[in-house]
């Protein structure tokens, strides 16, 4: 995440992150505090064998485009929400990428670092069966849920 | 794609994948018109073997978020351009997806559908050492152009 | 409604149909949660004898359309307020759907589900004089304490 | 319509209704050029036996907000793309409405116009049989051509 | 004002007026739900002497538009502040009149309130040169108060 | 106006005026590039009996609100229409004026201008009985129009 | 500053100078309260040896603009948060500047302050080499900060 | 500049130095496509000499925010025009920048790109009393011609 103040927002992805025992590493690195670290970090991730990125940051957004120019492992990005404009900034900032370096966003805010996580997971569930059933294991909870909110309605 | 005035902007997809040697279908599947489809369509895609489902549609685009709710296979979302609000209906109707279902949102028009091509390479280069390498080729390509237009601009 | 969070909204709509004693059902139908409740829900809503459909959602709100598109009932969407963007998300989500599937449209949050019900009421009315004669009593009301509220001003 | 310059867009409602053999008036009432008739429009349409009322407008769109406050008929309000703001001023004047007067409202330009007939036309199929049955047809004809243009692509 | 709850936003109108001993009228008059009071008011205002007339309201805000084209009077339009949309739904409502009705909109809220009432009392000054004298000392007065507020800073 | 390409904009003004036989002077002053003047030229309005000031200008439109703040004369303001945002940026910084100085604002372009032509003459109408004659007329003949207009849709 | 309710933004950039111990002088001056002293202010600001202004305002912030008329000294504007439409007002006032006069424009509210101030500090430092070893050393215990607060994270 | 693309906009800025005599050296730096390039280029400017950078880019804007992010030189971005947004997307991704790292933003598109160059003049003319005065001979000639398209207009 870009910065400190964007944890309560990405803690949502941890969570589900955590929820599914799948490993991760959490960094504030800021695009435009830490331009070094950022480029090494992007650079870096594939020989650790990073398999995604979950960039989080708002206002002008720069860091998940900035990774993604620095690697070719898939980038997720997360708009913030922010105080004057709400996260249309951030989310036009890091949505709007010119040909060649793909973002792949999510909602602005807390949805969007949930959705994050659950977007990576799908990304892993590619090859790894057993994430791909937990995934089908959550959307059963989900699915679950929202029909008993139904019934409690009443 | 959500309708067959998508194509222009998704054929942009559809180049970038033929130029990766890489296979994929494309559909005319509407959100709308043929939910029936749309909804069989995204089940059967895990047991076909897809791997990553690229859904491009404007105005109300539902197309994306409605083919995510019925697989976990990870889905791209392409806003299309549009006539009255320039595609910022087709933005907010993709990359705003409430808690639960993630759609990888890239940005409006054919930008948009060119990156969602590269994204999905991305994911399938996570296993596939040899997109992988195509990836780098393409960047350093796409970098080695860039270089050579500033020469031009003099 | 897409989710038990939009019920401080949806209760509007239904506190008018109570005040009308006309009966309904209210249900929990998440499009992306439940796609395919949502999808049977639609497919038998015509057989159950329901004349109209009220669908409240937000942020990329895909259930008016889509419970739309699974019928040719009357669909009447009412876009949830939201946190980053106000409702703009869910309104241009809602509205702007492309040729041949209509929902119609009420305002965001509040006043649009109260509006969705004095909508549906206004449907039924058509044909159904006791209810038209109730909607221009509440209209009576309505006019009745605006100018009430203007002599209290003084 | 408001004016003769949303002929181009509303005459996309005409030629659905017409395909539908439904029958129906078409006026010019300007809510600011002709307020005196316009009230006057609305009041009669009860007695004259007139069913759904679609107003389309653009700009600071008045007519079918204060079409809807004169009748307790269901009135459609098309918002007409406008040179400026591409149609979000037309779109938030007719949408929205504050509690109490409800207007069914569809998308900008003529995918609105289009799509208001259809909602008269489902409106009106509630209790006519026969159009209901037709609104299936069109809807199957809108599927196959859907699916057909799909063919098409390869 | 369009409804009771536009008072605390139109009282700012009204405290302008007292400070400068003018005398005014003060209705709440709905647009939407009492078009015929409205009618009525906006055809009368001629006949009795009025000289200009304030309209705020919120939304959908027909009010100051439709009192526009129902007399020749100047009408000033307040955009109310909105909970979804800021307000902006109320500005482009009132402002984007289309060709022929004219509506001197001032800006959204409590400050366009304020203006508004400036407004109507330069409008009344230019043949009333007292009311012009005024207007100057309340420019001086503000001025001054400006510039003691920079002293006030260090 | 601000620059002399407000002009196409702004003749829209002056035709009316021409119609109306009320005569008027018409300059370019810029806000930005003739700032003295523009002072000047307001300061000295209202002693060479300037009755109301029409301004337009696009983007940062600053001239609208600087001549109001140097004159008690009633200042009408004309959003230009601008390519890259169709002049929500000259709307919102004219008609966003903070307590203490009016502007009249129009909607945004030619209707604008008309407008702004058409509020003047109201102004002037309070206490010229002729020219509010000339208004009736002028309504009368837009609305004999538009009911024109009607008859030739069929 | 444009008006002392500016004073809690502004205060921001007032800090950055104070901790880089670089003069300033801070005002109110309101553009359009205090036009002429806006005007005198500008005008005399070479003279006195001033080498960058910055001015916040906001709404239809006119001071960042009319001040840089009147100069050519370098004007940095600081565009206002609001309470109708988050700053984007301010924001398009002080930005889109037509061609002649520029104003260099920063964020929205207490970022845009800070930064402001740091903008005229690298200004500044061009011919400043202390200042300019002031800001490295503010990057590095930036970029400090940041790194300390990703350990904190665990 | 981002991209050749951008060179129809920066030439304006061009144009600028060129009529001035000042020397510049213009790139096409990608920040997506030439991180490293971006990176280096903006690290080696402060010992190259350079007084100010000028960078240009559109949609997800990033080179000026990362450009500044690598030196303390002041840098001016220049938002592009975009096809889907009109360029709203370039500019909130330059001038939303989070404390710490300014970017003097100037107007979407040729205004913005001529006025970068005004700025940059602006602030070389601190301290070159040359600059200053061609700067002010600038000012005179806009000024005289508006006043002449002024007399043009009768």
């Amino acid at each position: 995440m870009g910065s400190k103040s964007d944890w309560p927002t990405m803690k949502h992805a941890c969570e589900i992150l955590d929820q599914f025992n799948v490993s991760y590493d959490k960094h504030v690195i800021s695009a435009h505090r830490m331009p070094k670290e950022m480029y090494d970090f992007a650079q870096a991730a594939e020989e650790k064998g990073t398999k995604v990125i979950i960039a989080g940051a708002g206002m002008a957004a720069h860091l998940p485009g900035m990774t993604a120019a620095n690697t070719v492992i898939p980038v997720i990005g997360v708009p913030g929400q922010t105080k004057a404009l709400g996260g249309m900034d951030s989310l036009l900032s890091i949505v709007q990428m010119p040909t060649g370096i793909p973002v792949a966003t999510t909602a602005i805010g807390n949805a969007g670092a949930s959705n994050a996580a659950l977007l990576a997971l799908e990304i892993l569930g590619i090859s790894d069966e057993k994430i791909r059933q937990q995934l089908k294991d959550y959307r059963q909870k989900m699915h679950d849920e929202a029909k008993e909110s139904s019934a409690e309605l009443d």
